[in-house]
Order: C-alpha cells, then sequence, then structure tokens
C-alpha cells in the first residue's frame, strides 16, 4: 500500500493548504506531509493570489491523486462518511456546498487586502470597499449559518468543511482586527480553539521566514 | 409542489448561468428560467469578473435553494444520480472534481482577458502572458483527460459536470480564435454542437444588448 500523502506549502502564509489539511484531519485521515518549498513558482503564485494551484494542496491516497480544496473535501467525505464533514439532510448539505463554493471561488478582494499571515499582528488596517464587501457577506453567511443550525460550529454541533473552508478566514479577522459581532466573535474562538487549528498555527511560528523575499507588491 | 427554477443572468456574458443552465439540462430537470436583468448590480460585478454572484446560478427546487455552480451540480448530481454528472469510478469522480474545481476558483487572467460573448468574434486577440498560461494550463488538463478516458467528452462517452464547468472556455477560445492542437479543436467542436448549448447560443443572439452600457473598463 503506498503513503497516504498531502502536499502542502508554508503555513504561515498558504491559507489553501491550511483548508486541505485541516480537512483530512478532520476526516481522521493518517498523513504525511510533504512540503513544497516557498520559492517554487506555483507556491509564489498562490500566496501572491494571482491564482490557486494545483500543487498544494494535494492529497495522494491509495493509487488516487486528488488536488483542488473542494475535490479534496468531497473525496474524504465519501471514504470517511462517518466524519460527517458534510451534513446528513439533503437541504442542509447543498447549503453547506453553496457557501463553501462562495469560499471557493470568491472573496477575492478580502484574499487580497488580508492575506493569511499567523505570524502578523496589524489591527486597525484601512479596508478598502470591495473587500469590505467581501467581509460584510461572509459575515451574513456565518450568522445565517449559526442561527439557523445553532453553532458553535457553521453547520451545527459537529464541524464540516464549511468550518474549514472559513478557517483561514477566522485568522484574518483577527490577524487585523477586522471588527464582528458577538455571536460572530464568538465563533471566531471557537475555531480558533481547535486543537488541530492551534497545531497548525504552532508549526506556521515556527517556520524560517524564508517568504520575505518574496516580492509582495507583485 | 413549489416549482422548480433556475435564476440565471444575461445569455450572452454570463459564464456562469450557462454552467449551471447546462448542469440543470444535463441532469434532466425540468425547470422555468428566472432572469435577473443585466442592470442588477450583483450581476454587473459577475460579467465585470469583479467576483462570482451568490445570486446566479441559483436553482429552487423542492424547497431547497442551492447556488455556486459545484454545489449546484453536487445537489444535482444527488437527485438524479442517473445522469452521471460524475463519473461512476472513485479515483476517475476525484479527477473530475479536481479540474473542475481548477475552472471554478482559477484561470482569473483568461476570463479577464477573454470573457464570454456570444455575440462576438475577435480572432486574433493579442494574449497577454498570464492569460496564456491559463490557456496552456486548460490545453494541458483537456489533452490528460481525453487521452486517459478517450473522449469525445472529458471523462469519456458521457458528459460530466466537467463538460459544462468547461463549455464557456470552448465559446471564448472560438470567439477569440486561440489556436488548439486538433485533438482539442475536436473536443471543442463536440461541446459546441451539444444541442443544449446550441440552444442557448440560439438565446443569446436574440437578447437585446443592454450591456453595452456597462463600463467594461471598470
Amino acid at each position: 500500500m503506498a503513503e497516504t500523502t498531502l502536499t502542502i506549502s508554508v503555513k504561515t502564509y498558504s491559507s489553501w493548504s491550511l483548508r486541505g489539511w485541516l480537512l483530512a484531519r478532520f476526516a481522521g485521515l493518517e498523513f504525511r506531509e510533504v512540503l513544497v518549498p516557498p520559492d517554487d513558482p506555483a507556491v509564489r503564485a498562490e500566496i501572491l493570489l494571482l491564482s490557486p494551484s494545483f500543487l498544494v494542496p494535494c492529497l495522494r491516497h491509495e493509487g488516487v491523486t486528488v488536488w483542488d480544496t473542494l475535490a479534496i473535501g468531497e473525496y474524504l467525505n465519501e471514504i470517511r462518511p462517518q466524519a460527517g464533514l458534510l451534513p446528513a439532510d439533503l437541504a442542509t448539505r447543498a447549503h453547506c456546498r453553496a457557501v463553501c463554493g462562495e469560499m471557493h471561488s470568491g472573496f477575492g478582494a478580502m484574499r487580497a487586502a488580508l492575506p493569511m499571515n499567523l505570524k502578523g499582528h496589524f489591527p486597525g488596517i484601512k479596508v478598502w470597499s470591495r473587500a469590505q464587501a467581501d467581509i460584510d457577506r461572509i459575515a451574513a453567511i456565518w450568522t445565517d449559518c449559526l442561527t439557523r443550525y445553532g453553532g458553535p460550529y457553521l453547520f451545527g454541533a459537529q464541524r464540516t468543511m464549511a468550518d474549514a473552508m472559513y478557517a483561514p478566514v477566522v485568522t484574518r479577522f483577527i490577524t487585523y482586527g477586522v471588527q464582528l459581532d458577538p455571536p460572530l466573535m464568538a465563533f471566531c474562538r471557537t475555531i480558533l480553539a481547535m486543537p488541530e487549528l492551534q497545531e497548525w498555527i504552532r508549526a506556521a511560528r515556527e517556520e524560517r521566514d524564508e517568504i520575505n523575499e518574496l516580492d509582495v507588491d507583485a
């Protein structure tokens, strides 16, 4: 049996790597991390927000190679249905996939204005209007989910794909001091308190900071 | 029983509307089209490539509301499994979702440089390097799929979600005269010959051209 691996990149900055890694951990999968160096062109492209990469995250499991975060989530849901990555109810599952899809394809202005940076703390940053519109839409999604399903996670008592998709956004809101209503701050604390995310953040803070050499104005 | 509806926007320019509509047609769903006017701010945002919209496409079916193209595809696959929107084999299904995911979250430079325009024909347009990199990646995806699964569709004899996801790209390559290897041109002809796409293109050509009032430099 071939070893199960997950290819990821720099933990401090790669939000897509974090999403894929959280999904694999939520599913209870045993895997070895394969790290793509931060000077790899594909990683640079992702971190500079030019494009997602088909190199990270990438899961190799029992002869199957899956890239793209949502495809990884769907694959994990198929091989580990008991993990509940998607809600059991048809309509709720459709809702969960819809908000995951919004994160997957959208919020480009927020992603550009507030890049994930697990070593930084820049409260009070000036948020331009288009990024603020993204933040407002994310707040509306979270409020709707928490109200309809009762929290503490987006789709109720159990963590789903949606919590993995929005976890990097939670770290961004903390890093940049984005103001949120109390129920949304409580949700952020719930996500930040997840042991898996704490483990990732600790690993990020131990990374050498080679990424500083990137030309972040590109 | 509530009526099944699919909310879409202007057929000439809205590639996300086309994808959602093709998915619903591939699934054999009966639905009524609900048209969002082209001056709606959310539609303008999508067409100006600023962001996908959570308004279009949006499917309402038996009390379930699903937006986001991939979420609609997954929902349709659940309620109409016999339509084969996803391949039957686990590894092939993961591959299909991966390439759908790449289209869903990526190729921003190609989308900006070669916007879908079913009324236009602009062969010989100068393609800048980042858009060319997107085109090259799409060509690599198509070549890989057609080689591995034997065509004529991306995942073999049956149309899947991936063909709906890449159909607007086929129209762009024709509109802008993008040069492709013969097997990829044959794939483009296969997609263009689908009766559903022909029906959509005819409807697009009958649309009033209100969209010209959009400030496409925004």
